[in-house]
C-alpha cells in the first residue's frame, strides 16, 4: 500500500480539490490521509519537507502534487 | 462511472503527473482519458471550455484542476 497525503488548509479550492481528487485515489492502492495544516501546524514541518508550496496538494509516495491554488504554505504558516 | 480527462503535452511534470496522480485514480469510479494536447489538437478547445489553461490538468466531473505546472495552454497552443 502506497501513501498518499493531501494537505490542505480548509479554503474553498481545498475543499473542492479534497472531494474531488483526494476522494477519487484508489483505496485499493493507497493509504489516504487527509492533513489541515491550519489545525494540525506540527504537519506543516513535514508538508515543506515533502516540497509543498501551496495548498491543496496531494504528496503521493513522496513526490508533491499542487492540485490548483489555494494558499501558500507561508502563509498558512503564519 | 464517472468521466476523467487527464490532458498533458508531453513535458516531464505532466509525464510524472499522468503516471503518479492519473494512474492512482479509482477506475472502479471513473472512465480516465489521457489526451495528448500537442498530438491531438483538435481536443484544446474542448480542453479550455472546461477551464483548463495550463497543463498538466485533471478534468473530473467538469472540473478542472491543475496539477503543478508544466505548460500554459496559450503556449501550447502555439
Amino acid at each position: 500500500m502506497k501513501k498518499a497525503v493531501f494537505y490542505h488548509a480548509g479554503c474553498p479550492v481545498c475543499v473542492q480539490a479534497e472531494e474531488t481528487v483526494a476522494k477519487s485515489l484508489d483505496t485499493g492502492k493507497f493509504d489516504i490521509e487527509i492533513v489541515h495544516l491550519g489545525e494540525d501546524r506540527s504537519r506543516i514541518n513535514e508538508a515543506e519537507d515533502a516540497g509543498v508550496e501551496s495548498v491543496p496538494a496531494l504528496v503521493i509516495d513522496g513526490h508533491p502534487f499542487h492540485i490548483n491554488f489555494g494558499a501558500l504554505l507561508e502563509d498558512v504558516k503564519g
